[in-house]
């Protein structure tokens, strides 16, 4: 895709030096409104209000939405007020409530005093919903039709009034804005008598959500249901808007860029990594590495507290970075495969007791394998092959030992935190391998020194 | 979600018991498939042949495309023939050719023997293409039109043929199979001249996959354009099938569920947590433990070889695992983010210069910050608040000067090793936090004895 941009890019810009305008918007209507905007960020700034002038109506609304915002406050700052009225015209209403979202109060100001008052007064409505709920998300275009229409004079209705509306493929049945179900186009198309009732053959269960869902939530619906839009309905359970699955698969992504962000310990971002500054980045970065690296300081304060242990057997250090290294992996892959399931709501809080006897006996298994060949391996390789005659049988077995302690105590609380964290109404994701990790390293130096103690001393 | 499961689970336990399948059946088909299939799998196996048995045609095929393989088998193993058939004939070709691939070789054989000519013919066109292609997964019942039709002759086909396939609301136009343009049940219906022909509105530049096309692509592609449908074209470049939305969302599901699973160093797996064994999640995750426990042979040999320093200055090695666990997880940060910037396509080998610029600039920043707040902390804490003597302003310096160091390796490791490997052709995920640990742990001791010498002896 990127690559196919850099092309058309070189061509455009040599056909803008020769103002071959008409080419250039040749070339664009043939292109997707997506790959129009990528080109576009790719491009120097000062070209692109003048080509954004070159697409037609439409397209240049659809073309719009899928900008940045930088751009997008770019491109306004640069619009007379008809032309900015033009754009705004063509957005579907839950575009526009986004755009105000992200924009600044002046520029918002001006787009609110273009937009006409019935499209203003619904950005409005939707704008009062939480941030990342249903509400917030919806639209509130949806085609609805009468219970005592029939097929016929439904289609009819679909013909008239879908010009506007973000999908017309499911309609929806109601009377004094009360759901009463729904109906698909293609039930409408294939019903063979005009005359039936829309309420005969309309899906009467209808799956909903209300205003105050979670967009995350709402998009998991979608997905898992394969629906093309759900309805949202207010307090009063009255229908207010839809919500349609493109704008699910755009919030699964972020959803996911988001958990994927703070499983490696940083705070999630709004932009795309190129379009970040190294100090928004970090900013993203750094709070995490701070408190890790802080909270470091108990694995420093058990070591230390063991220096004269160490002091004589010096080779015990050596195998400090293999145990602890060996426990963060564990102890991530344990919390990494929790957290996504909880994400897909694949687990819940009562199956804990069967996450950990599961965990205890993969932690069995592991510990055995990797404590065999960890032995196999110190004795072979350490003593024998590289001659180091400081570490001894009783010093393998020490190592062996912690190694399966420490599986142990990596899987159980890789795979318990994240589940309790979700339980008490904390993002699971946050408990991913850095904080694990520490934990976890603390635990391992405190069972090592513990077991050496023990058998060396 | 899975909490109402629960509650309808017992409800119906106590039904079954109780012989009232008449009330069963009314519960079950007010439920949608995806609900029904998860409740099945929640029960004991014994009973769910029972239930499935209960469920009017239509929806017992469409909760049978939701259930695991596993439970699948079960069914197909109970079915007589004509039941297997019943099934089968619900099913769309896409969802047919899944269950074959999905299924034992004798299963496979009662199936492909229960299928019609014309199935079996199409199935096996499916399974002809490589695992993960386009060709694979699409579906070869799709709408086509003539050139020549009318936008009223193209509702009526649409209404004649359409029941049989996956979607009817993008419809192809073309001749002799080769793909001239595309038309949406919107645009025909919103057409308010019945007698246009379909060319005169379709859509020409039609964005198309090959049957080689990987899945991966083909879902960004559904999720980057919004569209409810990708034709898929043959070498010879005619139309043989698309894939529609509700694929791409399973498939961008499966896919990053997959990546997450490589970041945290595990082999993907097939199946959800809870239903694979404890021995299946120890195979998946014992290569990258073992080779990683093998690999950390080398920081042992780095210590050992640094031996004789660490002898005299013990409390160097209370802040090994410190500058260890910060480098791994500055190299993860980067990498993780890296990696995620990659799957989505928003960066390719080619801004490597601009990546590298841009984490040397940020690790900078983290080293600074770091590095300071690391000095004032072993100074006021580990030495004046703790009373740890033997940690003079010179360790101090030491410790400082390789976390920055440490931080810089470990960010460039961590961005560029992905974007390398992508290059290569391998899959970027695994260059993810357990490797590139290994890598900067090993680096960041080196640093650390180095300047500890340079310093201190």
């Amino acid at each position: 895709m990127a690559e196919h941009n850099v092309t058309v890019e070189t061509t455009l810009a040599t056909l803008l030096a020769a103002k071959k305008y008409s080419t250039i918007k040749d070339i664009l209507v043939t292109m997707n409104p997506a790959d129009i905007a990528a080109l576009f960020e790719e491009m120097e700034q000062d070209r692109i209000p003048l080509l954004f002038r070159l697409l037609p109506k439409e397209l240049a609304a659809e073309t719009f939405v899928e900008m940045d915002p930088d751009l997008q406050e770019l491109l306004i700052k640069g619009f007379s007020d008809s032309e900015l009225r033009e754009v705004i015209e063509e957005l579907y209403i839950d575009d526009a409530a986004d755009l105000v979202e992200e924009m600044p109060a002046n520029v918002v100001k001006r787009i609110l005093t273009q937009a006409d008052p019935e499209m203003r007064k619904q950005i409005n409505e939707i704008l009062r919903y939480p941030e990342n709920s249903a509400g917030s998300i919806m639209t509130t275009e949806y085609v609805s039709l009468r219970p005592a229409m029939t097929v016929s004079e439904a289609i009819t209705r679909i013909r008239r009034t879908g010009v506007d509306k973000e999908t017309i493929y499911t309609c929806y049945v109601t009377e004094n804005r009360k759901l009463l179900g729904f109906i698909t186009v293609k039930d409408l198309l294939l019903c063979q008598d005009d005359d039936t009732v829309v309420t005969e053959i309309m899906v009467e269960n209808v799956i909903s959500v209300t205003t105050r869902t979670d967009q995350e939530e709402v998009a998991q619906m979608l997905s898992r249901y394969h629906f093309l839009a759900l309805p949202v309905l207010d307090d009063d359970e009255r229908m207010v808007g839809i919500v349609t699955f493109d704008d699910a698969m755009d919030i699964i992504e972020e959803e996911t860029t988001e958990d994927i962000e703070k499983m490696a310990g940083m705070l999630p971002s709004e932009k795309t990594y190129l379009r970040s500054s190294p100090f928004e980045t970090f900013k993203q970065r750094i709070p995490w590495l701070m408190l890790l690296m802080v909270s470091a300081t108990f694995t420093g304060m058990i070591i230390t507290s063991f220096e004269d242990a160490l002091a004589v057997q010096v080779a015990l250090t050596a195998f400090i970075p293999m145990l602890m290294d060996t426990g963060g992996n564990s102890g991530s892959q344990a919390s990494v495969t929790i957290i996504r399931a909880l994400s897909l709501d694949e687990l819940e809080f009562s199956d804990l007791p069967r996450v950990i006897w599961k965990e205890i006996r993969t932690a069995v298994l592991c510990g055995i394998a990797l404590g065999a060949v960890c032995f196999l391996k110190i004795i072979l390789i350490d003593r024998l092959l590289l001659g180091n005659e400081s570490i001894t049988v009783l010093i393998a077995l020490a190592v062996c030992i912690t190694l399966a302690a420490t599986i142990l105590v990596a899987k159980l609380v890789g795979c318990s935190l994240p589940m309790v964290a979700s339980k008490l109404g904390f993002d699971p994701a946050v408990m991913a391998s850095p904080f694990i990790t520490t934990i976890v390293d603390a635990l391992s130096l405190l069972v090592y020194f513990g077991i050496a103690n023990a058998i060396l001393l």
